[in-house]
């Protein structure tokens, strides 16, 4: 199907263009862009919500600012659709997020504009001040460098961190807030409740010039001397200049909150503050998926809802011909309750992942146990090793990728001192469509040289289901590492009863001649595909589960490679320092001299694409696999032929 | 030489012992307890002017609550030799932070006092929060969790995350700002202008009540309206209800500033707030260093001092017999200078280590290059990848294992996007008396599975300062990860010219027969002092100075594996995953059989004591890898008898 733009939107290659138009066709840019968005994310996928909402103030930002000489990042960038397409991608936005296609996040090698690629939350006050305090080294005092985050952002720690910077560096820097309520799921936390105060006492700044104004008109009579009048007019000076808000706070100038999807009053700001030097933040309040009223209704399942019928508003679901496995997220989700239910010392917590965890069933059903702390992975790991320090049970349920920002606390906070935190780290592997900000193949290497910790990782919902019944038992008194990836499991009744895996077991799956192959987690269904295949073809490799990367299952490693001399490992994980790395450690330590293979992620970056492509790219789908298998067994072939 | 405690101190050997003083005793114990710490640390070393601030606190916290059913957390930890001398180790406490002794830090394993294990800063709201959540969940609503944290602490972003939820959560936490302008080096940052802004203006609570007071007096005139009078009145409700301060807007209930050395002020404030469920902050302002004339004078120096003459506060510093090799991080600090005055593009960063990383050397000659950004490690990294978008040459120099905070930084910010930031990771390796959770054993392996980056470690001044050179070179597009460990290197005559340093090039240092040893950075040393010692034996091992462990020095590494069938690795951090997985990895690829075994940290907990100590312990000092050569070499050595 043909998308074709509005008439304006259609001429607008980039902001020269944008800019050649009168203020007044602006509305209609925005109508057009918006229309834009709804029409090709409806039929080609892609996130939603979030870039309807900024459609007013991408328009705005182009118009006023000298883009990409001006500088601007989108924290996160799920909203920077309406950026993409006003920077020279409106004819190539319908690749969005395929293979080969362009990324959905801003991407630095992708263009110019997009001056610092994002996906992780909260990066951007730091990268726009490392901007500014380069071009305010370099004496370029006209440029603006500008950070467009949410509220939902603004909670995390190094949102922070650069606040605290920005507030006393001598840099332009203008942070804009863009504050709908929202992260993937509804924000929440203190600073959520601060803005909404803030923002629902819209006269509070007009009330203090108000207090100024009044104050020179006090009069002085008998019940109020003149030396009462300077004692409150000293008092009031004293609250009121102190009572900065908390943005003062830290250095900057404050304006706002305005209405972001005023296009005109956005213009007419943000002209004023171009030209005002040093750290400043704009608070602008805006609608998550304004403009189509289902998203602005639903905001969490309109944040990515996949293909829809604009006009009807019904999102396409893919109707089964039979049961379909069940998504791992869920069977975490429902498992933690089933667990819960018989444990009480189990909690259950997530950063601002409710949905995607699916810890939002337990948080329904037992609220006093399960918490959405907010976009903050770092307190998440800290504040559950508290926890354990109590004698709870706590699974900490993170995205793997986002583990990555609690790498210290899991180390300092939960291995250092053994405590037995569960961490559930879903999204590991290669996660297709959101691309390499989002994989989450780093972690077994990341993890696997820290001690006290148990690194397991399912090959299907039942393990999965078990493996989380054991890191609860009593006697695990460990921190355990339990990882799993996006999307399907394999199996449509997983309702299966709890039974208890010793940490370091493996499971034989297949005993074969020859050739085996060590599988760690849900990779182990590419494989058994691919055997099915080799066995037609007279070849007989023995498949091993090995389920944990530490400790390692010696005593079936010891049987592999006494049987064996040609292995093959698959992870869904970094080749480098991973599983693979493992089992070759094992073999120096035992001097062990089979021919060993390792599948998995090569050592480069993995673009955005379909799972099964990016698989099928790094070759350890159950075709690499087989090839694999077929390679490493030629001279044996040969011979038997 | 025996220290005996003051008459009152010798009695106290927990709490309970404290308690049964009078308050009017407390100003003694204070006095003694101060005393103490100067005896033993004058002649035992260890962290110094931290404790010495909150002598007033510890006693008072002990006094007041009932730990540790009430749960402390120290942050950081620097500050919690008082603590410990009144929890059951006063008489240990001269074996602080040597070998299997008593740890510089809280540590759970030591004492049921210690609640949390801490180290690296900004845990202790979480973890506090989440003992609180913990007891409520438990029905334990008489309990108080406390974190004590320094306002140098409060600027990493993790604290902010737990007060961002602690003001939602129904917990009872005490926060305790312990307010003294002061990390190891002065605190920077606007939240430090913040706090010194509403400190010395002490009067801003009184304030507020003197408005509610006078408004009740406003009189009504012909020049002031009721209507008037109505308005300022509920102009100023507006404003001074909204006027809440930087804590308030999180959620908290903010007390103080108080004098965090007035004994009777603390006890009777603390008497208070013990009551008060919820979340809540008490500010108190200390001086580092209180009561020891030169250490409040000169606090960065009196951090640490080592021993000293506590009565002439005379340091003792060893008089050298020949000229000392300088610290690998006085080389760092005196070559980046060298660079800088070359190449204008050089900018440097440090997250609160000027002094400890000696980029201070820089931070004085080009104020406008080099920056302390406080502890924010997160915020440190991404700004230095924002800084390299312009083209910066950016040295971001951070202590190998606070690195670990900035992980996820690293790989999405930096490595993913391709950014030529330079990372020195000083204290790389073993650390010694400040133990597990300072060592920075990890940083090959959790950066090795990442791609788009150099790893390398110097053996020697000559080499970091060529490996900086190299980095900063306009060659070099990628990101650089130079680690060097703590202390002292070999080479007195170190300000050798600069020499370009191919990435992945090693050096062989030797020929050999039969075995070769293999190494990465200073235990290198390490191995030419084991060699000199085995050709004395007639042993002939080569050795190469591997340098980089990414990329690795392919062709030096086909030269090894086709000449020597027994191969030893050598690095100072883990061997899981580390360098010595790397060479097993490049041998399973070109299937090279040698036996190699790897000498590095084991995968466990390595405790605190000199790093001689800890060498040792972990057999990679000289001894052990001359040990292990002789062990390889037992079968050949038979034959040729």
């Amino acid at each position: 199907m043909n998308i074709t733009a509005g008439q304006l939107l259609s001429q607008i290659q980039n902001p020269a263009d944008l800019k050649k138009l009168s203020k007044e066709q602006l509305h209609q840019v925005c109508e057009e862009l918006r229309q834009y968005i709804i029409d090709v994310v409806s039929v080609h996928g892609g996130h939603f919500a979030a870039s309807l909402g900024v459609v007013e103030l991408t328009v705005a930002l182009h118009y006023v600012f000298n883009t990409p000489y001006d500088q601007l990042v989108w924290d996160v960038g799920h909203q920077a659709y309406g950026h993409k397409i006003l920077t020279g991608r409106r004819e190539v936005f319908p690749t969005n997020r395929k293979y080969k296609g362009i990324s959905g996040f801003p991407k630095r090698d992708e263009s110019e504009y997009d001056t610092f690629g994002v996906g992780h939350s909260s990066t951007s006050i730091s990268a726009a001040l490392g901007m500014a305090m380069a071009s305010h080294y370099k004496g370029e005092f006209d440029r603006q460098h500008i950070a467009v985050i949410g509220d939902g952002a603004m909670t995390a720690g190094m949102a922070f961190e650069a606040l605290n910077h920005a507030g006393v560096a001598n840099a332009n820097v203008l942070i804009i807030l863009n504050d709908n309520c929202m992260s993937i799921d509804p924000n929440v936390g203190a600073l959520k409740e601060y803005l909404t105060d803030i923002t629902t006492s819209p006269t509070y700044n007009k009330l203090r010039d108000d207090v100024w104004n009044l104050l020179g008109k006090l009069p002085v009579g008998k019940n109020f001397t003149r030396d009462m009048a300077s004692k409150l007019e000293a008092s009031l000076k004293g609250v009121v200049s102190k009572s900065s808000n908390l943005f003062e706070s830290f250095g900057m100038r404050y304006f706002g909150p305005i209405d972001g999807h005023n296009i005109t009053k956005l213009t007419d700001t943000l002209q004023d503050l171009k030209d005002i030097p040093g750290p400043k933040l704009l608070h602008i309040v805006t609608t998550k998926g304004k403009g189509y009223a289902l998203a602005e209704k639903d905001q969490t399942t309109w944040h990515a809802p996949g293909l829809f019928d604009k006009i009807t508003g019904e999102i396409f679901k893919k109707v089964p011909e039979r049961p379909q496995p069940p998504k791992y997220q869920d069977v975490f989700g429902h498992t933690i309750i089933e667990l819960a239910e018989k444990n009480d010392k189990i909690l259950g917590i997530t950063p601002a992942m409710p949905s995607g965890s699916s810890l939002k069933f337990m948080m329904e059903k037992m609220p006093e146990r399960a918490f959405d702390v907010g976009i903050c992975e770092q307190h998440a790991v800290t504040l559950s090793a508290g926890m354990a320090t109590q004698g709870m049970r706590v699974f900490c349920n993170i995205y793997s990728s986002f583990f990555q920002r609690a790498f210290d606390q899991a180390v300092h906070d939960v291995c250092i001192q053994k405590l037995p935190v569960i961490f559930c780290l879903d999204r590991a592997g290669l996660v297709g469509e959101d691309g390499p900000t989002h994989h989450g193949v780093y972690d077994i290497a990341y993890m696997r040289g820290i001690p006290n910790v148990i690194i397991s990782a399912p090959m299907n919902e039942e393990e999965l289901r078990n493996l989380m019944y054991s890191a609860q038992l009593p006697d695990n008194n460990m921190p355990y590492v339990i990882r799993y990836p996006r999307g399907q499991g394999v199996m449509p009744e997983w309702r299966t009863p709890f039974k208890a895996i010793k940490p370091g077991t493996g499971r034989k799956l297949r005993d074969g001649k020859d050739i085996a192959i060590l599988t760690l987690g849900h990779p182990g269904n590419f494989a058994t595909e691919a055997i099915r295949e080799l066995l037609a073809d007279g070849l007989q490799p023995a498949h091993y589960d090995m389920r944990f990367v530490k400790p390692l299952d010696e005593a079936m490693l010891h049987e592999v490679f006494t049987n064996y001399d040609k292995v093959i490992t698959i992870e869904d994980g970094t080749i480098t320092g991973g599983f693979g790395s493992a089992i070759l450690e094992f073999m120096a330590r035992h001097q062990y001299k089979a021919e060993l293979r390792m599948l998995g992620v090569p050592d480069k970056i993995i673009e955005h694409g379909k799972p099964e492509e990016l698989f099928r790219e790094c070759g350890y789908d159950a075709a690499g696999i087989a090839r694999t298998v077929r390679e490493m067994m030629k001279n044996k072939i040969t011979v038997t032929a």
